[in-house]
């Protein structure tokens, strides 16, 4: 646990591969029994986050296909490890003989080599976004699991470089969010990011933005004070994804310009029984455990570091280098990174699910 | 470590302490052996943490005096647990009676009640900001270790309900930081900020901000990928300190109003040998490895949830009742997480510092 | 957690303190909401473990008053930290002074020297079995848990330097094991046993012996395979205790001098519905995992290292030294062994209750 | 963490796989970067521990070929998940059929239902001996690295059934143990317990007996007190090895009829400069740290759980039932175990190689 690859305590996640080896993967510890995991279903998501979905990500084609080599037996989960194995298909190492050379500029590139004396160079390595497929896998099995609770989970494109989305929390659907390629389920909004996101394209660069996402159906009760705090637990989960920059809950650094009488959620009965609160800027978390209301987070994204132009570099001597532009890039990651959002909320959630129920 | 109270793997501290039982405190284990450890040095930690330090903050008296229990021999680290304790003196608890039957609006009452269904009524319990003293006692230590290799970490507060400061976070001190009340080491932001605090407290409203920090002298190499990248864990530490929703590293949400090409810090030689960045939008870290450059991140702090007025709730029983103010407040908390926000910026480095001394 | 001092994960204990400091104490992260913790019950297996009970053991007097600092309100866990204190007394330190030069044989000295490059030189610092004070605390908690969902557990001295006893594990009460100092419930061997030591301690010499501990009433179904099995939890607990060098489940050792038709517990029918083994060679647990019957354990202690004798060692630069018998010591540890590993027992069986019950 | 299947805290390895699925394997995260790691090296500890290698051990053919799927590139370890995959062939399900039906005695077939509701029925699923090849192939990679470091592990076949052998454990070599199937190193007791496990075969019956293992050249620092003591460690990691019901450091149960002054290891100055002890009754560790001269462990495995002979039982619905002997069975374990031992024996080493080294 202090290598880094591993994340949750009860439902416990290992990912492993690089970009460009045989492949990669997941093994999660700690999936309760007699679960029904279907694969198709992982495969569904994997294929949501894979490239080449249309023209705004990029046009790699990975096939991603994902094989369960333990822990499933008969449709249902077993209790044991669940390991889950992609293969890689699409290597090209011709195309990173220069990565080799000269570090790229805000990648991972310089550090990964300070810090282990040692790289794959092909296709940035561990620190890929190709990485991310093994969460989405066993994200999708943690949303079975929580849907089997009646929580739902929906994330969308809530900004593309400053053009902002309206978009209903409390009864946003994925569906809805699908229905454009750049996932955001504002029409108008959806219509601007993507003129701005080929816009980038056209001219070699990228752009960025935010992910907003909505858990519905959260029980009052979860989260671990103080450390492991719901809150703390998500902060962590999204700013592990790679280009996050940034992490709100509820309000988030909006809620810094409120005074304490107008940010407060007052308490009021709940229709039917029981206690909710009327307005919900703490995003369903209050002292780090959830309150029943939605749980809400905003996820910040630099622009992707991969741009199409030439740029000054440095390398691992020392001497300066130009880095010219090469392959294929990706000018916008959100469309893509919605389904890796999900799946950070699901795992982060279900391991809170499990801890909360030790409790009896 | 599947209840909350833990944090760290290598330097490891667990807290524990509600704000009105007998005392409250933190053990570390895995300080390093032969550590100078100062209890004067923690204590002035503990004192820039405290109620009743100005006019601007609590004017609750809780001297906060802290005993080293345990791991320390004539003034150097053992190398085992050091356990701290502070003792409660400022109970109190009659001005807590009504708090026993409604629930305050954005405290931690009602999920409290809901996770555990029992609660230390007065004060708040676990869930009180008093909670922060351990973290700010074993960051103290934390920040020893640091120092000794040349690490320095300031904080400051960086907004105030809009009102924003100018500070070059290569250069500022703990000092200047220290020289207003508010701490906001620019002058005119400061008077600003005091200003609208003291507004806010004849009003019996509260406001909220931003605060900063920088940990300036961080070698490359320091966090875990992919899980536990070094921004990752200090989300996570950022968002468990009370009142927080939202974390930003180096660019944050500012960063995705960018393009790859305005954004991506061009690395250029160090003048000396070796290599640096021409910008630092990364905030020091990139693929969640420390790169050399500063460490910044910023920390949303909501409006504190005590105000002096009027606020309509619920009780457990689920009948609306009125919470009438009641006792003193703190009209912005800002100023105290100052030094919580420094304990947690240096218990976060110091466990990836000793993580990577173990790769050799 | 790399650091040692804690275990457990879902009720996790750190412990903390040297035997000469201000005191030593545990921390219980995890402790269910609403349990009835009880000071006095805490205070009763403290008293068991201390020394100067009888003759058979060490006449220092310790009086090991607890303290619980937090976590606990009205009489009931608040499902927070609960901290325990127990301030030490009878420091004493000019006994050892002479430790300062020697290392004393088959004590932590050297080791703690060579780890650590610094030791709290006074009483065995953190080495010392008066480090266990926080483990049977913690225990005395676990076993109320445990007793709540009627598991009992009871250990007794089964062997003192080869004289062994004969004891009904399905029947023995800890009130038959308290009848006799020796904590042994066969009268006859009791004697045996007590002659024994005393005539150790007119020799200046010291014994070991064998310490059994049964929990009976653990349903089936607790144990985390492949590396958490209860057996695997079990020994490591064990072994931690100070002077333990080995540990069985069931059969242990013995079971090696069966075939594989004389050792297999055979299923039966349960009367009254269910099933159950016919024996129980295998100690309760099958594959890691309590399968309902009898959880046994037998633990190895050597005899004890302080003698009252002069002893041939060297000081930390090499030179050759004579230690001299001085101050007061234990002929025998087993008797007051007996609450620590109880103490033990409960702590790995309540943290698998909880990891188990986390299922749902 | 808390779902078992985890060992280690830097040098971390998960295991996944059951006996009849696709396929099982290993995650290391947290081998040191620039490590050189041989997938041949790792397949010949592979072929030391699979069925088939002799008429003493079980004749199915599991070939067992290892392929190594991320975390090493171009013959060195990249610092990141090094995973490790091996398929299943040889499925044979149809001989598995009546196991559906009855639980076999000292199985885990009952534990497993009991605690999970569900079960890998064909072949013993998860609790198979066959998930230990996952430990065999990281242990390979951690015996690489402590190789690297002058540390060198060899385990033997100490006992069968009672026949003991007599090995000198500061010079046995692996090639000494290697020359007779049965893995033991002392000619003459080769022959008799060969002969011993021929005879349990042609009774259909099964044998039991002692591994011993010893790590020379460890340094003296290795060991987390209190709990993740060296030795604790170690008792934990072996006593998760199917079939084992005791662990013993040192002197073990033996010690016990000893005295203290019998017992103690006198230290002495070592030839040369430094420290030793003039005997190793402590097993190499004392105060649960290295001292510098040889860990030594032996291991209990009781005798085999299958035999070829009929046993009564009972199945899930509680009704009696008589399981007939089927398929091929391994009349005793012991030589294949030897290399499990020398894995989990490197395995603890390695982690506790890196926690000693964090302290820098």
């Amino acid at each position: 646990m202090g290598s880094g690859s591993g994340l949750g305590v009860l439902f416990r996640i290992t990912t492993f591969g690089e970009s460009h080896g045989p492949g990669l993967g997941v093994v999660i510890d700690g999936c309760p029994p007699r679960i029904p995991v279907d694969a198709a279903l992982v495969q569904r998501e994997l294929d949501r986050r894979r490239p080449g979905q249309s023209t705004l990500t990029s046009p790699r084609k990975e096939t991603d296909r994902v094989e369960i080599l333990s822990g499933v037996n008969g449709g249902v989960a077993l209790g044991t490890p669940i390991a889950m194995l992609i293969r890689n298909e699409d290597a090209r190492s011709k195309d990173y003989a220069q990565i080799a050379r000269a570090y790229r500029p805000s990648h991972a590139d310089f550090t990964y080599d300070a810090k282990y004396g040692v790289r794959a160079v092909a296709g940035g390595g561990r620190a890929s976004a190709r990485e991310t497929a093994g969460r989405v896998a066993a994200g999708a099995i943690a949303q079975q699991i929580l849907a089997h609770h009646g929580i739902e989970i929906v994330a969308w494109v809530d900004e593309v470089c400053g053009i902002g989305a309206t978009v209903d929390g409390a009864t946003v659907t994925r569906a809805a969010v699908d229905t454009h390629d750049v996932r955001c389920p504002d029409d108008a909004a959806a219509a601007q990011m993507t003129e701005r996101i080929e816009r980038a394209r056209k001219d070699g660069d990228s752009v960025g933005g935010v992910v907003r996402a909505v858990a519905r159906g959260v029980p009052a009760g979860w989260g671990e004070p103080v450390f492991d705090k719901l809150d703390a637990d998500l902060a962590k989960a999204m700013m592990s994804i790679p280009a996050v920059k940034g992490v709100e809950i509820g309000s988030g650094f909006a809620g810094t310009l409120m005074t304490g009488s107008q940010h407060n959620d007052l308490f009021v009965p709940r229709p039917g029984g029981g206690i909710r609160t009327a307005t919900n800027h703490s995003g369903g978390i209050q002292g780090g455990i959830s309150n029943g209301e939605p749980v809400t987070v905003r996820v910040a994204f630099k622009p992707t570091a991969t741009i199409m132009r030439a740029q000054e570099s440095v390398d691992r001597e020392g001497n300066v280098a130009t880095l010219e532009p090469r392959g294929r890039h990706d000018p916008c990651v959100l469309p893509r990174a919605v389904p890796i959002v999900e799946a950070m909320l699901a795992l982060v959630l279900v391991d809170h699910f499990l801890r909360q129920q030790a409790r009896g």
